[in-house]
């Protein structure tokens, strides 16, 4: 039993999020379930099952018709995050085909879904078939989650919601990464905020994530790196959502704006560069640098925004 | 937030059970809850608050027409254990008046409840006027729990039973104690058994359930005691509803019988006559032991019998 603070088998964890999916396990048992994981936590082998589960709970899309490495970047989510709009297109522009699977707004921060679709006549809630030609076709789709992926943390988040059971480290780990697994990008990058701006307050919080993400992430046979960054202050200049885009795209066209912003997404990039094409993090650095400036990256912004 | 390990304040600890009760907490937030104070513990003052608020939840029965002093007995239940028809007569025959509703089964073991109705035309589902003017005229009456006793550990019990939130000490004081707080009397002694007979596998455990019901107890102003009694095997020679009353009336009938059984029996009702009266416990002894053999017990059993 989890209250005990007992390891579950796998087989458990699977049976009681497919029952509860299915609807044959009541709110109340999950929520019991969901206290006992906040407060006596899981290990590596339990949040590993619990997350792949909730994968399962759903689609999972596979790239094997995509000739290029596939990768995605997950942010943890800050007020005035805009980097998807600069990294994803950095990462598709260097060969890497990145299937961008987003969240909307929770808590204050607006999503980058909600972002996405302040640009008139861009749709940001694709099916997942014209999701998957957007990537083979441009190498870079950013769309909102459907609700064919990973309906069981759909399910639970809204009943963590109301039962304080949001913060515990092994049900945001099966949260984040069931709907990315889903998502099946082969290299997954996880940038974690911390600070003021950010859900998780303190370092050790963030890193104690980032680890848990990167260590679920590679249990699934994915390549995975985590960065653990400051969110004091918005990142960048602007807040909202048509100003965050906007921001986003005049850095892109002049290589030009905010210095951290800029760092920030070309490490980012080159991390997710670096793993989904087994190449040294110098060259993923160099190659990224090159495709900011030499406007390739804006061409992938372009294109995809033309195809959505 | 009881999850991180907190105290809750009373104020809030109220006014939760009071809108479960009412329907306006859904289950699914009072299984966290339950789960969370599972995990967690409670103070002694978050104990005390939530038996309270589940004792205000319902009827509360008072005694001020009753010249005499009141006492009850818990048994924490087990195995062929029919001693309340033992105690609760032998303590009336002390001039002690004893109102004490009780369950049915529960698991394997038969409720006190289930044994007295298998006395031929005994009704032991009295309303609590009958419950009252039973205890007034022949100073005891064994009855089952009404609807009317406790609603909140009746809705609360049920849920915890499907959420694997039973062995919790903080919740099992609550459930007890509610109710026989609600029932009126004075004095409570708690008899917690132990060993692979009762609920209560380990020492340790029955110590610390003992320890919890007397405090609690004595900080909703009653006098209270509590024994730690081994059942790693039943009770006397019978188990089975009718032929445990029948044994339990042979021996008062006999003045002989099963000599654990009735020592317990005695000791017992020795620590509410001492408790209820505010006599030494030789002298309580001596008189339990008094009205056992002169046959009063016997017949303040008879009266309650026939008067039901």
């Amino acid at each position: 039993m989890k209250r005990e603070g007992g390891e579950l088998a796998e087989a458990d964890i699977r049976a009681l999020v497919a029952s509860y999916t299915a609807g044959d396990v009541p709110d109340y048992q999950m929520a019991a379930f969901a206290m006992a994981v906040c407060c006596k936590g899981m290990s590596a082998q339990e949040m590993y099952a619990l997350t792949d589960a909730m994968r399962l709970s759903g689609e999972c899309l596979e790239w094997s018709e995509c000739s290029l490495p596939t990768a995605d970047k997950h942010s943890t989510g800050g007020i005035g995050d805009k980097l998807s709009f600069l990294i994803q297109p950095i990462v598709a522009a260097c060969g890497v085909a990145v299937p961008s699977l987003a969240g909307r707004g929770l808590g204050l921060t607006g999503g980058t879904i909600d972002k996405l679709e302040s640009i008139p006549g861009c749709n940001a809630t694709l099916s997942l078939i014209d999701f998957k030609k957007t990537v083979l076709s441009c190498g870079v789709s950013i769309s909102a989650q459907t609700k064919e992926i990973a309906p069981a943390d759909r399910k639970l988040y809204a009943l963590r919601d109301v039962t304080g059971t949001v913060p515990s480290i092994p049900l945001i780990v099966a949260s984040i990464l069931s709907k990315k697994l889903a998502e099946g990008a082969m290299t997954l990058i996880f940038d974690v905020k911390c600070g003021s701006g950010a859900f998780m307050k303190t370092k050790s919080e963030a890193v104690e994530l980032a680890k848990a993400l990167t260590s679920a992430s590679i249990a699934a046979g994915r390549r995975a790196s985590a960065l653990v960054t400051a969110m004091d202050e918005p990142l960048g200049k602007t807040v909202g959502n048509a100003l965050e885009v906007k921001e986003a795209y005049n850095i892109l066209h002049a290589r030009d704006g905010d210095k951290d912003i800029i760092a920030l997404s070309l490490e980012l990039a080159a991390l997710m560069v670096q793993n989904a094409k087994g190449i040294s993090l110098e060259f993923a650095r160099a190659e990224c640098l090159e495709k900011f400036n030499d406007g390739s990256a804006e061409e992938k912004f372009l294109s995809m925004i033309r195809l959505q």
